[in-house]
């Protein structure tokens, strides 16, 4: 990388975890040519670089000053069931779902790891084996005890992540969505207005819907992630009753939190009385340098509902979620047992066999091992074959990377081509229902690197640049016609 | 049976199925002892039965007429998430759902039938072939494909009902509690109004509560099935927005609507424009002798939704679930997308696997046998250990008996006096929030049948005449008070 790049990147970091605050001066170019020992044109190079990507704003005969996080000044919006409908009508996401489908390669836009990444054999054993057992008369497996016996291997595990959670607080659901939906059922009533996240997964929006409810939408930077200043206004501004945040390795963008912003979104919402739904269904596929935990570990009021999944880290597909629900257990657990089916009892007796016999932390690593490489893989294939001036954060975890294209790539536009060459991605409009994220795609690394997946990349890459060809003539012709 | 009984019952089943209507006039003592051939007092002492049962009334110098349904002057109870809250606060509900997992032999009060009745052997195989081709590099297992298989053997098997689905009608939920709900959320708003069944399954007021809706019960007689009069006068009188039946083996007394009455509510709701959501999920177990279609058979505006499900005749445990959901199928599709997580893909392929290559119409027959002699059993346990003056009605099929004991017990008491017997009960009173059904239980006989289920009846039936003694002394001591 070249040495000015290399700076950009240094204060880059510096301003994405909060050293740098908005409104910060930068040294000047003599001091940090002399502090960094570089060139005086490396630093401009380097504070140009930067100004181009909105992070640092120029201010004539005073300097270089962090910018302001453009997010901030247009944080508050609300979003209801209504203004979902009007915005797109849900028919971008449905398309989207349907193209997954209907591709033959449905890989990049898809929202789920392959399971090729997962050793099923031994899961597929468990399951064959609780079933049978279900239908023997000697030892039958009931209900009651496979639950048990799974909220105890759930309840175990937290001791990893350095909170206690009593057996009564963990219920266990059909998927962390059902557990995540629970939750906002027992939070809010009809109308009640939440706060969640921008860009978020679009089944936050349709929980939104589903339950006619409002939401303020808190702005998610994909290096320093939650906005918590925006948070802290939203709270004021508006009647919150929950919020539902992905605190690590957030969907779509992959930021994580650090632990101090984890405390202080904590004790944030602790000022207000305001529980925390924290989604945290790929926590367990961060490999970060240091370790990732829930906000619930800074919780001493039970005001944090820990959400979370088998479905991203060991057995996709199974659907089995789970919710540690801290001081509103009792009320979830009644709305689940008065309004919800059991999940499915031999899932439930297979994965807490395997919690219990299997060997899920060496399988966890061999996982992120993958997913790491795979992750330098697709970076890679961006970088080759996506236009100039493409964007990509490399998130400390997980299957997702946040792309963002040059001016002139519409990406909803680029997924209808990519689909006439049987490519499934995901646009980043699915991921809002404002007109935003315009020109960004959520990409799925989770699976493994073949020459078809080099092919598509390709293919894509060619698209873009096609389109942003497109654009420029377009641009071009208008201007002459304005003329 | 003693002849006055048979002709007793005789009468009762005209009455049961329409044929004798509300305010008809019984044969003159004189004219039914000619024509059954039969003594006068034999006829006596059969119209003072039913007369005691309410069924039929006798009018000074005019003879005996048949009852009007007492449950049509009290049938449009309206109740609301307020009334439920209020009326036992859901605790009754999960004082019982906590007896079923506390207690050893959870068989009698269960909502599900015993897996041990169902050959799962073939089952697990499937499932474990599915999980195992899922992580297969090759011929891997995609969830599309799972859902598409389901589906088509879903629309398949309606032939036999009589009913043409196409396969775009059917959206595959995660158990049938999932389907009847999306249904109602992509029907209703919170507030609206719908109708359902007195006495119900308590799944469908915690619906209810769940949704903030208001619903109108329809009485369910134990022979007849739903009262169509009291539906009539709810469609006019409430803005009712959908209902929810259960138009075979109702849950809890068995009831099931003959074909004639089937298609008189299909056309009574169509000429209101108001869709049914049929809850359909015991139908495979009529053991009758006339095949029981579903409503949706006499449909010709796609008004009906027709929920089924694998859980009681094939798969307990696994959660998958359907509906059939005539002219709303692409909404109620779209919203499951957007709102929920798929049903578990291995599921779905191995319950797809079954039905193409198992042999599923033999295994139902072979439950069904299974399940009428089991009835059997139950009946013979009742009539032998609870009080005289117990009355059940024999269901034709499923897996429950509705069991009215006499003047005396009060089940929720018995309830309580069972649990401390390592019995779990079902009371009458968690399947309405009225307080009615105080001294009916819902007996589960889907289970082999032992010495346990037997002793179990037994204590039962000591623990009612026991406190049916006990009301009466306090009866009488309460009387000697008062003088």
């Amino acid at each position: 990388m070249k040495r000015y790049l290399q700076l950009a990147t240094e204060f880059e970091n510096l301003i994405a975890n909060g050293t740098l605050e908005p409104g910060v001066r930068l040294p000047s170019v003599r001091q940090a040519s002399s502090s960094y020992r570089v060139s005086p044109s490396t630093v401009f190079q380097a504070y140009y670089t930067l100004e181009r990507r909105g992070l640092i704003v120029a201010r004539p005969r005073s300097g270089y000053f962090v910018a302001s996080r453009p997010a901030l000044t247009k944080s508050l919006t609300i979003v209801s069931k209504r203004s979902i409908d009007e915005a797109y009508g849900d028919s971008l996401v449905i398309r989207f779902m349907q193209a997954q489908r209907r591709c033959s390669h449905p890989g990049l836009g898809s929202s789920e790891p392959s399971a090729q990444l997962f050793p099923l054999g031994r899961i597929s054993r468990s399951l064959a084996a609780a079933v049978r057992r279900m239908s023997s008369s000697r030892n039958a497996l009931s209900a009651g005890k496979a639950e048990a016996d799974l909220r105890r291997q759930i309840a175990l595990r937290y001791i990893v992540t350095g909170v206690t959670v009593p057996i009564d607080e963990v219920i266990v659901t059909s998927g962390a969505l059902d557990a995540l939906i629970l939750c906002l059922q027992v939070l809010t009533r009809p109308g009640d207005t939440i706060a969640i996240e921008r860009p978020a997964f679009h089944a936050v929006q349709g929980a939104v819907q589903r339950l006619h409810l409002k939401a303020v939408e808190i702005p998610v930077d994909p290096h320093r992630g939650l906005d918590l200043g925006a948070l802290a206004e939203a709270l004021r501004q508006h009647p919150v009753r929950a919020c539902w945040f992905m605190t690590t390795l957030h969907q779509p963008t992959g930021a994580t939190l650090s632990d101090e912003r984890k405390e202080a979104l904590v004790r944030l919402l602790a000022r207000h009385g305001v529980p925390l739904i924290e989604d945290d269904v790929f926590r367990e596929l961060h490999f970060g340098l240091t370790p990732a935990y829930p906000a619930k570990r800074f919780d001493s009021n039970g005001l944090v509902l820990h959400c979370g999944s088998f479905s991203k880290s060991l057995a996709p597909g199974l659907r089995l979620g789970w919710v540690a629900a801290g001081r509103y257990a009792a009320r979830i657990e009644r709305a689940r047992w008065l309004t919800m089916a059991p999940a499915s009892v031999p899932a439930q007796s297979a994965i807490a066999d395997y919690l219990e016999h299997g060997d899920y932390d060496r399988l966890l690593r061999k996982v992120r091992r993958e997913l790491a490489y795979l992750q330098t893989r697709m970076v890679a294939a961006v970088v080759r074959y996506f236009p100039q001036g493409t964007l990509v954060v490399r998130p400390p975890g997980g299957f997702f990377l946040w792309v963002e294209l040059p001016e002139g790539v519409e990406t909803v536009q680029l997924f209808e081509m990519a689909e006439a060459h049987e490519i499934a991605i995901a646009p980043g409009a699915i991921f809002s229902c404002g007109h935003e994220f315009r020109r960004h795609i959520r990409l799925n690394y989770g699976r493994p690197w073949t020459s078809d997946v080099e092919k598509e990349m390709h293919t894509l890459g060619l698209l873009a640049t096609r389109a942003m060809a497109e654009h420029g003539t377009a641009r071009h012709t208008g201007h002459e016609g304005a003329e």
